[in-house]
């Protein structure tokens, strides 16, 4: 057998002594043939040294199996997490992703998903605030979003405002004096938003002296590290001699924060408390471990994916029959109780 | 206009007047035409609506834009970095790319690049260290490679060995009375194998009392810092009272060993000198700053694509002529100088 000539259907058949449409139906619906026999051609295919031309069953069926994903930044741990927890369900789905990062290009990312869209892609999952969720829905393939967001698309998010009473309610617990939440600011229809509504609630519903510290932090170190010392300064001025228990918007920046202190007190000092949020390695990895609101990454990522499945299938099943109403999952966050507030750990 | 039909050829021919062999170059071969009716044809696609089928366009030019990227984990900074770096060639060159988290599964990596090769992927980037180069060769797609065994493929590497030497040459000069290595075993085809070999022959031709200790530190913080931990007694009881030129695998467990003396004397103590490796986010990020060797990302990177670019326009030239003989680029590293070497900074 000549090793360089592609095989074809016609080759399999005589091989197997199969029909061609047998064979043709081993492809396109195997489990309309016997095991057996389903067997016999596996076998021949191997022996043939067959390599399928998977291009050409897109154009027969139409079906890809990519998915992109649009994420803005891999620099926050939430999200390089995210993203190996969405790549590792290629075992359990077989989508393959195409990854795109956008760093809020918004005329680069709109490029990039119309060139996704004549490759044929199958869905997308958004997890860049770029786009408004109109024009995702417009796209008319389905889109699940995750935390972002998502008014006319189907999302995963994770429960914000729940998060929000959790740090606070923490830090209540620890008899702090005065509760600040530092966060960037944020508009109502962003998830994350709800971090701050929920920490705003509860000091407002217990009556706890509080207050909310809006700084852009920016998306690198060296700007989150100014505008948190800056911070620092004004917190140790303003309430010296005061327990202050401090929820910062994420992980990241919760470490920022805490190595300030180390080098400016050689340890957390006794008056501070501290709670980040996402789960991330960092605040395992801190110099002392950060108590934090676990986002569920791995959880929100198979949601998302089987969300994303579930809208592939029946779209595939209807013939592209209008989709319905985008449905919202909503992830319970994890408090996790660590050094920076239990401090006899 | 129906807005439902597909627009073609021929529309897009009666709409600008241009003949179909015109419209056609335009798709395959637009600089056969004037700036100025590429612009005409340009403009009557976005007024019609036109939307590309790219599938259709694979099969008949076999270009899929795709490149695959096989990544064994994000877990490291190092390597989100330099994925990052790697997709963020899309505006330069227009390759999209399909993302692998491989966590050293050789069966499931398999399967998943006979699942490219079958869409017809142009190139593969591999980082991980699961096949051997020759595996990779056989493909017969153009394969790079960036810090793994590469004997078999093309290449883009640091020059660790150099990096090595770096490394030790600086704890010398603080005048270090002992200097330590500290990694995980390797294989000697590995590149990341340099820094062992710098070390070691800078130790030995200067005549510096040295120690190189190769612990397998795993791929979790947990794993890391149990080991880490152990080998911290281990130095403070066999070197006290020394000076110790600590020179760490890479930046992720430099920091974890920094926060175990953080921990232990509320500090970096003064007999304490520590280099790490990469460069990564945490280096800047830890308690105090780690003076490390940087791999240069954004020039791994971008050597990693320029050479896949040129074997694939190589390839396209030559109609599929055999490779030429694999090219291997070295990258320097760069020399850091922050805190955990420069007690004055």
């Amino acid at each position: 057998m000549n090793k360089k000539k592609n095989i074809t259907f016609n080759d399999i058949a005589k091989y197997t002594n199969f029909s061609k449409t047998t064979i043709s139906r081993y492809f396109n619906n195997p489990d309309s043939l016997t095991p057996e026999n389903q067997k016999i051609i596996a076998e021949a295919l191997e022996k043939l040294n067959y390599k399928e031309n998977k291009v050409a069953r897109i154009l027969a069926n139409g079906k890809t199996e990519f998915v992109g994903i649009i994420i803005p930044t891999l620099y926050y741990q939430y999200y390089s997490e995210i993203l190996t927890q969405i790549l590792s369900t290629y075992e359990q789905y077989g989508y393959k992703f195409l990854v795109f990062i956008g760093n809020e290009n918004a005329e680069t990312e709109e490029r990039y998903i119309r060139e996704l869209l004549a490759y044929k892609i199958e869905g997308l999952i958004v997890l860049s605030h770029t786009l408004p969720s109109r024009q995702l829905a417009d796209l008319k393939i389905p889109v699940v979003t995750i935390e972002r967001e998502d008014k006319y698309v189907s999302s995963v998010n994770t429960d914000n405002y729940m998060g929000g009473v959790q740090a606070s309610c923490l830090l209540a617990k620890h008899n702090c004096d005065i509760l600040v939440h530092i966060n960037s600011p944020s508009s109502e229809d962003v998830p994350a938003h709800g971090r701050i509504t929920g920490f705003l609630d509860f000091c407002q519903e217990h009556g706890l002296k509080h207050e909310m510290l809006y700084r852009e932090l920016g998306s690198t170190y060296e700007s989150a590290r100014l505008q948190l010392a800056d911070i620092l300064e004004y917190l140790d001025a303003k309430y010296a001699g005061m327990r202050k228990g401090i929820f910062i918007s994420n992980d990241t920046h919760a470490n920022v924060f805490l190595n300030l202190l180390f080098r400016k007190y050689g340890r957390l000092p006794d008056d501070y408390y501290i709670v980040g949020f996402d789960n991330a390695p960092i605040s395992r990895e801190a110099v002392i471990s950060i108590s934090t609101i676990g986002q569920q990454m791995e959880k929100l990522a198979s949601e998302a994916v089987s969300l994303l499945v579930e809208q592939l299938n029946e779209r595939k099943n209807m013939n592209s029959a209008p989709f319905k109403e985008p449905v919202h999952k909503v992830i319970t966050p994890i408090l996790y109780r660590r050094e920076t507030t239990e401090k006899d750990l």
